[in-house]
């Protein structure tokens, strides 16, 4: 797997441009064992060209059999190992609403849950309250104040779900969760793992006994948990690692987010995957690597709409060759996970990739889909590995060794 | 390779059952270049009916080009990386008699050896005696008493060979052998390799010189060594890392003890294929997992019996539909090392997998053999990743990061 450190040192200069194309959530499973899956069902002319032209493969995110959220999926095709690299539940729901996290705040997922009159949880996710009702108990949190905290921040989610954003000197993370993760049981307090993190702790936990009260007299929620404290996980970025000027292209605040951890600079773009093709053009010449996030893949995947999945794949497809006709030097083509619509959620199957240079090797693959790509010439690979065949393949990766 | 601590974070609990079928020794080799497999050559309608409908491959136990014992084969099948998770030979040799070894028992294997005038080894098999020899001395050995050790065991295996089972508090593993691995040298004395091993050390030496003495008129086993000195591993347990109750069907010691290693419950049965079809049957709704455990076609791989081991496979393929008739959510078929009729042992060689669940994609393997498996879509897997696959196919694992 790929290891950063042997990447800095290999990384060279160059003029060549990378792309990365994230079909999220693309792997899939067929409705029938005899039957083709929504890649393969797709009517992809131009993908499957490309795929003659290109060594292809199945790629694994995180380990077999693992299931790979968004962040993790994600670290994979920028080429860090996910197991080595882990980003706080917090820091993913904070960057999912898009929320401007700076590189000291301590972020947690908040949950409002349902405490009895002994202060036993009854209900983790007290009731799924309506968004609105969780929006309007945000707004009773954010009067709390903290001593030595500049600015907390207490932002809605959806339902029950809350960031809890702390801003200040000082902050640390290494903390441990509230949630006792089953009910009859208390809120745990905050505890520090490492002594650096008591104060936070204290702080964390001064901010709980108060939110308590402020809530006393909400029903259901009339308590809350907190998950997944961290800070941003100060990632080695892609141009200090590669040398590269990286640009992406998400409509979704959590993607953008995950490329901001990685050192992107993350372009304003709209909302359809024509706007996105517009803003790659736009800044063509100005990056060398480019993340191009396509996200209805996974949503119509989520809703198990096979057909509509289809539909996102083919509408990707009308648009490559605009995007090709740029000429970037390497294509890559896969997804950070798998999202079959019979399944209705990530899942772990193999993501189908696809590498397009002008010096690869052409496997025989004459169609970009999970089972051709069983055949492919990339064989099984890690995901994290994606990144460094693609520096090769931009000419961008020195001899290693004389 | 499957990483325990990940596993035991990701496992949650289901009502889905998992069926992992061990047919010992299954890999072979054609009798020509030209030939077929012993898998190849048996008429099994049954796994090929099944291979169709499930995603097939090749698996390595331990390392490539490496030949796994029993222990490692089947450790690697249990989800554990045999180079992390070893089993000391003397643990495995009670085991393969059936002794019942407990958690604080020090266990070696011992071999009687021959010694001259001098006690230099002149036979390191004492003219491999006969097992009812063998057994004599073991009873004499019997004799010896250590003070502060509870009890002392004496078992005869087959030949020269013997175990030495040491029973009490305080006692470590951690120690050398004695056996030298060529004439020409005397026996060594057991040294500890940490100072906590140091009173078993003397323990052991005083044991050995009382067995010189007792043995000093035996010819030609007048002398024996002690090796792979170890106690149970204390592996961590399939129940405690992936929350399944596991039972195991097997009809020999070894595989019945590696199993309960494993944290199975060793279920009774008979001799027969049959007989562990009937005690699958009874004990379906107890557990999640089972371990099933067919060795016969190991026994005629090393008789070098090609059509015996082909006789064996059809059998199984026979009772195939009564235990698939049961509805396992997941069902995995391989073996824990190849045996080829032709090499008469265990070898390195790949084993072909079969993974069927509702969930995998189909990949046009028509016939369950090693060479269909070359093309399957697990490609070439290390066993230990089998585990995260069959419990991410039973819906039994979470999502990794958010």
């Amino acid at each position: 797997m790929a290891d950063l450190d042997l990447m800095r040192e290999l990384a060279i200069d160059g003029d060549t441009k990378i792309l990365l194309l994230v079909l999220d959530g693309i792997g899939g499973l067929p409705q029938t064992p005899e039957g083709a899956t929504e890649l393969e069902v797709a009517h992809t002319p131009n993908l499957d060209g490309l795929a003659i032209r290109s060594i292809c493969g199945l790629g694994t995110a995180v380990a077999p059999g693992v299931t790979p959220g968004s962040g993790p999926g994600h670290l994979a095709l920028f080429g860090y190992d996910p197991l080595v690299y882990e980003i706080g539940r917090g820091v993913l729901e904070a960057l999912g609403i898009g929320f401007d996290l700076q590189p000291n705040d301590v972020a947690a997922r908040g949950n409002f849950c349902t405490l009895d009159e002994n202060g036993i949880i009854t209900d983790r996710r007290a009731g799924r309250i309506p968004t609105e009702v969780g929006a309007r108990l945000c707004e009773k949190l954010r009067q709390i104040d903290l001593p030595g905290v500049d600015e907390i921040f207490v932002e809605p989610v959806k339902e029950y779900r809350f960031v809890l954003v702390l801003r200040g000197e000082g902050l640390h993370d290494g903390l441990t969760e509230t949630d006792p993760q089953q009910t009859g049981l208390p809120p745990l307090p905050v505890e520090a793992l490492r002594p650096e993190a008591e104060p936070t702790a204290e702080l964390l936990n001064r901010w709980l006994a108060e939110a308590r009260e402020l809530l006393a007299d909400e029903h259901p929620a009339n308590g809350c948990n907190l998950r997944g404290i961290a800070k941003d996980p100060g990632l080695p970025t892609l141009p200090d690692v590669y040398k590269l000027r990286c640009g992406a292209i998400a409509t979704y605040p959590m993607y953008r987010g995950v490329a901001k951890l990685a050192g992107m600079d993350v372009l304003p773009t709209g909302e359809t995957i024509e706007a996105e093709v517009e803003t790659l053009k736009q800044y063509w010449d100005d990056y060398d690597y480019f993340f191009f996030h396509v996200k209805k893949t996974d949503s119509r995947g989520e809703d198990g709409d096979f057909d509509a999945k289809v539909a996102v794949i083919e509408h990707f497809d009308q648009v490559l060759p605009e995007i090709l006709a740029l000429e970037p030097d390497v294509v890559l083509v896969t997804g950070d996970h798998s999202t079959p619509a019979v399944w209705k959620a990530h899942s772990w199957h193999e993501l189908p990739v696809l590498l397009w240079a002008k010096y690869i090797r052409p496997d025989g693959v004459q169609q970009f889909g999970e089972r051709p790509c069983m055949a492919g010439g990339l064989g099984h690979i890690h995901n994290s590995d994606l990144m460094a065949l693609a520096m090769a393949n931009a000419g961008r990766l020195a001899k290693f060794g004389a």
